[in-house]
């Protein structure tokens, strides 16, 4: 290693897992730790001592130059505390302070989707811009805004919430309590509802392989089988990526109308199937953004960090303010 | 004046008219020079007769420490040239560089919502804040973007097309070319709509204000007749302002979901209703916003500057500059 105080070891606590591994300054990752994430209704201690123990065998005895964290969360502007976390119990919680007077090394904080965005603008897809948007296309749309380099926070930080803009009125109800929100038309959940939908039609019955990959059960479909079925040319497949490409690509119209960036950088696990969602998201941005004719129009790149991305982006953070 | 140099003068060249007058640091407007646009048909050089006829009447003889202009346009980022403007004839012009040439004085030039933005955020309702959007509802929607106090001006110096952002899959028709863009439901235009197809329906007929004051004519009615009932407690145009506010505070959390800022301004004409279309819009924003019960909900003000907005931010400019 190259870091003259120690290793850096960047975080990625999500719903269901944490994630933990050093980072080198060119975004080589070490070997992940992982742990499962124990819960939203546990002691808080309980996950903090999830994460001790990951950090540490990250670690393996070197000493510590930094922690980051990437939390799976509403996390303040200051990057002190997590205000909100649906999976995790932390409820306005001084995270940070607490966990560098626990682990005695700097540590610093944000939401993944902020990490991703840092990863993706220091070592990834987005190194030669500055102003860019992120989008993340897992179970749902997240989202993250860099301007001059520099993330935006926002007044609550909780700037980059793109999954809940409206797109439909009185649409479909979404989780967050809203109606017509982006990612119910636009994420692994609307790609697997779009397929799971149709498997049954007659004009696919008997000649879809998502019959064939879910042994006839539609709801064993997940996500990644979409995936496969459309890489090898399923027709049913493809028209649910075309469904939900379209909407990414109407969605960022929107977007890029209100902060005309230079590039979109869209990440997150649907990303894994690449121009299959990008295709039909770059016909749709192109057709729904305004003055398209008279302007530069951003490219549409495929992330390049997968599922790392929150750990990259955290260590990341972590040695920008050490 | 206090100004060591000269006078500052602002100017504002939109479809149908050119003003300018002389604007002091503490946003004192001077007399108002008016002419007509000439249109976009014509030579170029008209349209620069006419601004110069203004702002020598402005300047009545002073000397001239620097002109601002704010161009109803798309401006490039870089505050040089007017890509397009619909109403006028600047095709990619080097409007600032030839005036500046043409009247030997310092000119800065932006659009007119970015200039109408500068005003409120130097003078006016966002004195106070740093990251401020600004919505203007005059016939169509515009924006502008301010964070860390300064405006976003995006690749192409577009940021802030608020009014083209989607808010119904296959909505009406806009004049972008688009379908279902945000000022085709909260607008001038839409108040105008809204109200102009009701007029004659049975449970208004005979008893709304509106036949009154167009003589029975629907043809006749406008926004600020519309506005005008409504004060007056007419029930038909009050649905028409709660109609477009609904609509306002929708779009509105859609970008607050995105940007986060601690404040809104609503300018434009429409805004001169005041409460009659902010109310609608705030009960709109607090339902729809995503998180509305863990976050800040940022106040939707009312714009301090009315038509001379432009002018003031204009002239604002230029003394940032020079």
């Amino acid at each position: 290693m190259s870091d003259r105080a120690g290793v850096y070891i960047g975080v990625d606590i999500g719903g269901t897992k944490v994630m933990a591994a050093t980072v080198s300054d060119d975004g080589t990752v070490g070997p992940i730790a992982r742990r499962s994430t124990p819960g939203r209704r546990v002691e808080v201690s309980l996950v903090e001592d999830a994460l001790t123990e990951a950090i540490e065998e990250a670690a393996t005895g070197r000493p510590i130059a930094g922690v980051g964290i990437a939390a799976a969360g509403f996390v303040d502007a200051e990057g002190e505390r997590v205000m909100f976390a649906p999976h995790l119990p932390w409820r306005d919680d001084p995270t940070r302070s607490r966990l560098e007077a626990r682990w005695r090394v700097p540590v610093a904080l944000d939401n993944d989707a902020n990490c991703a965005a840092r990863a993706e603008v220091a070592l990834g897809a987005a190194q030669d811009a500055s102003d860019v948007l992120l989008v993340t296309m897992g179970t749902g749309i997240g989202g993250a805004v860099v301007l001059g380099g520099t993330l935006l926070r926002g007044r609550n930080g909780m700037a980059g919430e793109f999954g809940h803009m409206q797109v439909v009125p009185d649409g479909r109800g979404c989780e967050c309590g809203g109606e017509g929100c982006w990612e119910q038309y636009s994420s692994g959940n609307a790609l697997v509802r779009y397929a799971r939908g149709r498997m049954w039609h007659e004009s696919f019955v008997g000649t879809t392989l998502l019959e064939e990959l879910t042994d006839g059960d539609p709801d064993l479909l997940t996500g990644p089988l979409v995936t496969t079925a459309a890489e090898r040319g399923d027709r049913l497949a493809l028209q649910a990526f075309d469904e939900i490409g379209e909407w990414l690509g109407i969605g960022i119209a929107n977007l890029v109308a209100a902060f005309d960036p230079e590039l979109v950088v869209v990440g997150g696990g649907v990303s894994a199937a690449g121009d299959l969602l990008l295709g039909p998201a770059r016909v749709a941005l192109r057709q729904s953004l305004v003055g398209a004719e008279h302007r530069f129009i951003p490219p549409i790149r495929r992330a390049h960090f997968g599922p790392e991305a929150g750990v990259v982006g955290a260590a990341a953070l972590a040695r920008s303010v050490s």
